[in-house]
């Protein structure tokens, strides 16, 4: 046997009264490579605080390490002001197709979806930001930090970072036909399975105030016509 | 003037304290013909719920009408559990694209969202709660409420459905190139624009229980292909 390395965040993520999964259907994951492919394969999550008593829910961008996933936004925004020291649920969610099953019942969605629970923490080392604001912005859009016009003093001030770590964390991910292919509904004779739902990056389009001549670069070309 | 029949939701969404918005890059709108159109494009909504003090946000399906957006679940489910009677968030979100501008600080992403809020309300007329369950099925999988078996007495005892008024409610989009085309940036010579990113349907994949000979019915393969 091997000793783990320090700071290398252990395969299985803890289970807590909040991540242990209670339902059958979806098949619930503890497993950290599950977290990372989900948080991966997208850029949006939905981020939920409380604001007042009351639960908020932003559509909100995100870039994650291993580790932490940061999240950013004005430093006037009313849910990252009430999010610093305060719990928080970031949710990631993939919709893989519809599940089309012979009972209106059993009908339902294959997805992967990630749940972080956690109190964030404000980034306010110099360093910390913009580092986590580069991871942040190549996860959202691959070569734009290299290409485009870096923060400046001004605008860094006017960025909250904040860093959630990627400790308490469940997945949950559905795949497969229906779950009725062996039941009684079975001897219907009705049509059953998947209708898949897929994402793609369409052709990009050039902001009308472009002055002539400038091309896009091969980062983003080479992204057009290809699934997220 | 004609008199606002009955029943008829105003065009306007009243504006409270929750839902007045307070950023000025994205286009916020209270217009009620805003808020169908984002809700009609989508099926899933991240529900946010508040569980002993920490919000919880929750990926599901639900279906709307122009007064009321329904959302369902199981009735042993932690997060329905705690939302009747307790105030919730639902918000749906549409990605368009990226916003790639010339500064790392304009980048962003175009987008359809809306945040619901209000106090669900567990249906339990089951006439309503029938209703209810047939225009959430045909508004995610039009067609299938009266292909498929519908939901027995068994099935319904055992769904808890929620009705949520469509009254404090706000929308924002955004739309268009970046921001930065007049500004200072303009002068750096660097390609901006937008990476559009679409959803579509794939190819049905019928269940592998599937007996010989069952095709799949019109109104799902007249899906297949196409955009969502």
């Amino acid at each position: 046997m091997t000793e783990q390395a320090p700071n290398v965040p252990p395969d299985v993520l803890a289970e807590t009264e909040r991540t242990r999964h209670r339902r059958l259907r979806e098949q619930g994951s503890h497993s950290r490579a599950d977290l990372d492919a989900v948080l991966q394969a997208g850029f949006l999550c939905h981020l939920g605080v409380v604001v007042d008593g009351t639960p908020m829910v932003v559509p909100t961008v995100y870039g994650a390490t291993a580790e932490t996933l940061y999240f950013h936004g004005s430093v006037a925004s009313r849910s990252l002001v009430a999010s610093p020291q305060a719990p928080v649920c970031v949710t990631v969610t993939h919709v893989d197709g519809l599940v089309l099953a012979r009972s209106v019942f059993e009908h339902g969605v294959n997805y992967r979806s990630a749940m972080v629970y956690g109190v964030p923490r404000l980034v306010t080392d110099p360093e910390e930001q913009l580092a986590g604001l580069r991871r942040l912005t190549e996860h959202v859009a691959p070569g734009q930090w290299d290409y485009a016009r870096r923060p400046s003093r001004k605008e860094l001030a006017a960025t909250a970072l904040l860093a959630l770590e990627l400790t308490d964390a469940s997945v949950k991910i559905r795949t497969g036909p229906p779950d009725d292919g062996d039941g009684p509904d079975a001897e219907l004779g009705l049509w059953a399975g998947i209708l898949p739902l897929r994402q793609h990056w369409g052709a990009l389009e050039p902001d009308p105030a472009l002055a002539d001549g400038i091309g896009a670069p091969a980062h983003l070309t080479g992204r057009e016509h290809r699934p997220l």
